[in-house]
């Protein structure tokens, strides 16, 4: 059945060292749908006004997205609009609007409620939840979410994370909601909530998984971020990840160890296309065979040991 | 005939989190000799005071370091005092004495210009120089230095990279070096001296491996930090790595890229041990079989597709 997400989408004006651009398709709902749809099939659950183009809506669509639980509704698009300065740092938000999404509640349309994977993109944890409630014992749950619930809703988001599999925060996320300033505690607190895995977001500095083990206690993955020389607007890099994770996953269907790692740096990769241009531009015409071709590269970039001759023939060159 | 070491061999006062300790052994020079003593003969060249006690001379020579370049002249050692914030970041230094380091002149002894492995430790560039010139055709040189020899004596440490095959420097130095915030871009500018390696060390972020390629352009290597969880004291973490790195090296006695990066990984195992006690006081204890647990620890930290099912079993289990 695919993968089920739910989350924002809406208009976005973007600065950035590389231009300006206003009123561009935005939300993570946006970017984890069109990079998903790579992977499986992705049925889409949010909110627009009626001022939202029907060509993204037919974009979607166009690349078989289920958009039925896509509420029109009258009013105006979730905006949001921000910039980064020159080292492409943490973007600072000149201005949000929630629009139509301030009274969003999720309705999972009943041909959705099968989902096998469900995706709760950064929203409000109250309908994260509401989303939980609506589906029928999924394969695999995982949440995002952000400091702004940490602080303004610490005990339903732990609640929602108590709810779901699989937890993907950034560094800062994890230390801050477990108010500790050591990252295995605090990943060691929020496991203890349920959650089978952590995925810690490091930015710049890759991304770690932490699963829970039974006897052997937690095992930890960590892949570095793909070495981008060509960084335009890091928006939605986060989201994207979260697509290449699930989208793999799902089209696996498994759930081993193995997989999820193997997951991870397909969400390692998916981030990496996503940086490359404004908006989804990367990922409109992002092809399998490019996204095989960085799992390649991630390889060879991580691999001491072993790697196929024809994979990485610097591997064995002297250096002198 | 193993490896040549050069750099400072001092007393430190050290305060951190985990207690205060007085006048005990440090200095890169002791950091190196101590771990790559673990893998292949060391001869150490540096200086000390008459005050230097006995007991380290004694250790040094108990595993087989050749302390004959090691000169004890009229005066104090070096002496460094410092302490570590309850994060571990960056050392604040309280006090730094020179004493007997500020006349230092390294003299190569006879029996040890034909070392094929030569590092030098972070000392004035000048002194590195005139190293240099005082070996005949090592086959690897490595160096290693700071902000302060960036900022007070840069034509000096631009002549001395360019005499080397391996330059070891922390993320900021090497941003620094190049007057470019772009980390790539730096780490080709440095490259372009004539390095065939560049090794970017990044503390809690890990290490990466930049190797200079002839038609193919540059390889990376990344390597994450071991996940430690009782760092008690970081000083000498640096020198350590370097000493696992050149210590695998030297051992094996290839210069493949693949030995590179198993270098590095080696570098990365020999640093986590030195932070888990003041001084080299986890060194002394360490045992081959440890390093060799902790390299399978790296694969299993790392690796996501092959892994001997012994290596690392919860590999495959499912996570649900």
């Amino acid at each position: 059945m695919g993968i089920l997400v739910v989350g924002s989408v809406g208009l976005d004006d973007i600065e950035a060292p590389a231009g300006l651009r206003s009123g561009i398709l935005g939300g993570a709902c946006s970017y984890f749908s069109t990079m998903a749809s790579l992977y499986t099939k992705v049925s889409m659950v949010g909110v627009v006004g009626t001022d939202f183009p029907q060509e993204h809506i037919g974009f979607f669509q166009g690349r078989g997205i289920d958009t039925r639980g896509l509420q029109i509704v009258d009013g105006k698009t979730f905006f949001w609009s921000g910039y980064y300065g020159p080292n492409l740092d943490d973007a600072i938000t000149r201005d949000t609007q929630l629009n139509v999404f301030a009274d969003f509640h999720p309705v999972i349309p009943n041909s959705q409620r099968e989902a096998e994977f469900v995706f709760l993109a950064n929203i409000d944890p109250e309908l994260q939840i509401e989303v939980l409630e609506q589906v029928n014992a999924p394969r695999l749950t995982a949440l995002d979410s952000m400091n702004f619930w940490i602080d303004s809703k610490k005990d339903v988001l732990t609640q929602a994370l108590s709810m779901v599999d699989v937890v993907m925060l950034n560094e800062t996320e994890v230390k801050m909601y477990a108010s500790n300033n050591n990252l295995f505690d605090s990943a060691r607190h929020i496991l203890a909530l349920g959650p089978k895995a952590l995925i810690i977001k490091r930015g710049e500095h890759g991304a770690m998984l932490i699963t829970r083990g039974e006897d052997r206690g937690h095992s930890v993955f960590m892949v570095p971020a793909y070495p981008s020389e060509s960084v335009v607007d890091p928006t939605g890099a986060g989201d994207t990840f979260a697509a290449g994770f699930m989208g793999y996953v799902a089209k696996t269907g498994e759930l081993s160890s193995q997989t999820l790692r193997q997951a991870v740096v397909h969400g390692a990769i998916a981030g990496s296309f996503a940086v490359e241009d404004f908006s989804i531009g990367r990922l409109r015409c992002l092809t399998w065979k490019e996204i095989m071709a960085r799992y390649s590269e991630f390889r060879c970039l991580t691999y001491f040991d072993t790697l196929p001759e024809s994979e990485c023939q610097v591997f064995r060159q002297s250096i002198l």
